[in-house]
């Protein structure tokens, strides 16, 4: 899974042809050796194309550089908007929480089954309530407060933490809203989750309204944050049922248990290099 | 399955202590052996009290007359909403429907197939599409045109098909709304069913906008038409899988999959007497 | 939820007139108050029928033998199979389990979240892999090494932990085989997991059989142990879909998540008493 | 979606570098444009490799030729089992059916609704119950009896109605064993559905014992038809709940209805050329 000659090409550009062609006869003549690819494409007459390659490359510590300058005259010619990964170098990431801990723990627990590889540097919380939790799995632990009057200060140390530190950021059930800016900093590499309903509930309680209104089904929806709250691309969705007997906190439990299983698959994907965004909207080549 | 014996009594009252005792004596004094029950109170401490009792009595036809009497008074004690339905008694339904047939042929066949039991007393449309199907099945079927300006005349045409004859409308994708005074005349007897999302998208096209978020689930919903829109007691909801690969016409092809099976479990607990309404919602001793 | 007055009445007996009348009538009497009812029936004419009964008694520490007294000559007369459950007595169970955690930790958490009430009195295992993990949750860990020639011996000292103890065993993936004199003195109060699928495959490495005929599903099986191994009544049964992209090793770990679902779900409906066995089937009140 | 340009090309090989690189180039070199591509390897050292391409090639049928022509190098280089399939060439195919018209009903209404895109050439029936509701949908039906003493002379005539008429055979709950002999002239071109349980259950009236062990879960397979009884390639399969309340004729219900989803999603999927065979297994591109 994480052995050390494997990599992921990951690829969006206009759609026009010769591009499978020209990336896969590189591969091919560096030595790599594809394991999976998934292609997709919005409109074969000039849509957005996607492509993720996942090879194995022996020696690609020593060979990388050169398949990486094999591969850039042909993502200039296709105007390819690229990234190369390996699969073995973990993808630092944070896990921000508040108070409750179920999409954390599931979180941690994955990581330390190696279901979901990564390198999870730190978890920052506004409480300290879920401090035992994480260091008795070794992880660091940093409690930032924030206030109404000094968010800007908390997102300040926040930042401090974590820029140039991590890759990805979690919002494992983090309570608090993060600045536009915040967020710029991090363009499709924060991932939130939330729940969701049918039809939705807009304001306060959305769980009391979903009971009054007597919803047969509670769901959950995993996107990357953008300044515009909840509305960013949706990476997976998931629902349970529900009935007259589940009262208001069994609504509850029951969306917490679909939250903890949606956000565990969209990390691990993103983690795993099998989400592309564009416009507002994932592929996920799951 | 629709023996000449089975009954089913279903009951809403204020919740206190005696009423399954009550109604239970009286059943079992009157003959009757109980073969489902179920019930449900919203809170034991002044709640709303719902029971089911599904029955055989021997020579209902003669014996049905005499345990509604010994009902009564019992029903008049505990201040219940009652009702006691006659499972050979077939409930006679007209069928509203415009030009997509999905819904209604499902209903159909599971009609035909004794599925679903009831007297499908006929279809109504505002399109001739259809006529050659239904009456395939030797139902029969009523065109009615509906335009804007004459919406009144239509309506009353309607009215003058289904009043005093069928126990219940089924919306099968009629693309009119009802007005609230022809709905007035059907309080929960009118079925209707439409696709959701998560999150909700308002205006037009819905798909077209489900697409562009690129939502990972598509919904659909069946409830009790009330005079707001779509906004009436749920009665059940499902949802199917989509991802990028589905287009708009994809995504339309899967609602209408969850729509047909969504509406035809809604219209079959109606008809088998499992759906109980209180305030905007539903208890559905399915 | 483990409110002081809250209590659960379970009874099987042969079905015939009156049961519930004579029932409710009595619980009525004594001042309870029915919050749910579930109630089945093989066959209303000389079947066996099924009764739960959740209620609320004040002042049940007090009032619960004078209520037991007066169920006796009802459960006479109707040669009923019956048991009253307090709900704030919390069942006291043993985990047994050997070295993967995943059922494991499922239950714990559950169990510190609260959505699973219980008194988790002890972890048995034959190995000593799990014991940092156990202790952490402030739960005694008690290693047995189970060899094959001193397996009598193991079962023994187990026997001694457990018996008079607890009122249920859960084997969270405990993967030796307990013998049938040990299953004999737990009827019924054995919960096993084990992986399930379609078709089904016999002997050695099930995972890699379901890999070479291409599955689509993986399944898992809740059950009560019995002497016959895995033949037990069934409780939950869930699947996950796999496609050809899935290793063996994937397999494996979505039969984990698969396992650890069914079998919580499993575990919490034993401990709310929803369970009823006949025969070698269930009715679950879920 | 049956656009004149459109083609599919499906290859199996056994793995080594080189292969997307020289396809697409050619595929290039020609003017085709690539839709959607999936591949998948059994294993990048010396495993099976598996292509689909849908591709759009204006002129296709003036041009198809030349593409064969230019393919066939490639292949016969890496020893390729290769087809090219154009999507408007509709494949014909014939249904055979007993009594029951659940799968029946669904493919043909798939069919109408064009969410299904085939050549429906004839239904073949050992029974004439189902002729009226073929017929009405203007499509061929044959009545050939079967008889234990007569099955030869049944198969030859079935042999001579579909031998070079049809490329696919959908055994939409046919009742009858097809011959060894027979199915090896439509070697993966036969498509069967059947339940599954979990457990299996062996011999007679399966619905029955599956009721007596209580299953929660009903299921269905469908699978290509080889030699060996229900033990072919398995295409999709999926499952629905059951409970206690459910009798043996609810469960074969239910089992109806699950057995004409998975059905006609396996056809569907052979037909837009989704699914490969090898060994005993598929890899399916849905």
């Amino acid at each position: 899974m994480t052995s050390s000659a494997r990599a992921r090409l990951l690829i969006s550009c206009p759609d026009r042809p010769g591009i499978v062609a020209a990336v896969s006869q590189c591969l091919c003549e560096q030595g790599a050796n594809i394991v999976h690819s998934d292609q997709h494409t919005t409109d074969p007459a000039g849509g957005v194309f996607f492509m993720r390659i996942e090879f194995d490359l022996p020696e690609l510590d020593s060979r990388g550089a050169s398949l990486t300058r094999a591969l850039e005259p042909i993502a200039s010619r296709f105007q390819m908007d690229w990234k190369l990964a390996y699969a073995a170098r973990l993808k630092p990431m944070a896990i921000f929480a508040s108070k409750e801990d179920h999409c954390l723990l599931e979180l941690l627990w994955r990581w330390r089954a190696k279901e979901m590889v990564a390198d999870i540097a730190m978890v920052v919380s506004n409480h300290t309530d879920l401090r035992g939790l994480v260091e008795a799995y070794g992880i660091p632990f940093h409690h930032i407060a924030v206030t109404r009057e000094r968010q800007d200060q908390a997102e300040a140390a926040q930042l401090q933490l974590v820029e140039g530190k991590v890759d990805l950021i979690v919002m494992a059930r983090y309570m608090r809203i993060l600045s536009p800016s915040f967020i710029r900093r991090f363009p499709n590499r924060i991932i939130n989750i939330h729940h969701s309903f049918l039809p939705a509930f807009v304001g306060a309680d959305p769980y009391a309204q979903a009971y009054s209104r007597g919803v047969k089904l509670i769901g959950a929806t995993a996107h990357y944050a953008t300044e515009t709250l909840d509305a960013g691309p949706i990476i997976e969705q998931d629902v349970e049922r529900v009935d007259h007997r589940n009262n208001v906190e069994d609504l509850k439990r029951i969306g917490r248990h679909v939250e903890r299983m949606v956000l565990a698959r969209a990390v691990t994907w993103h983690l795993e290099d099998k989400v592309l965004v564009y416009g507002n909207k994932t592929v996920v080549f799951a």
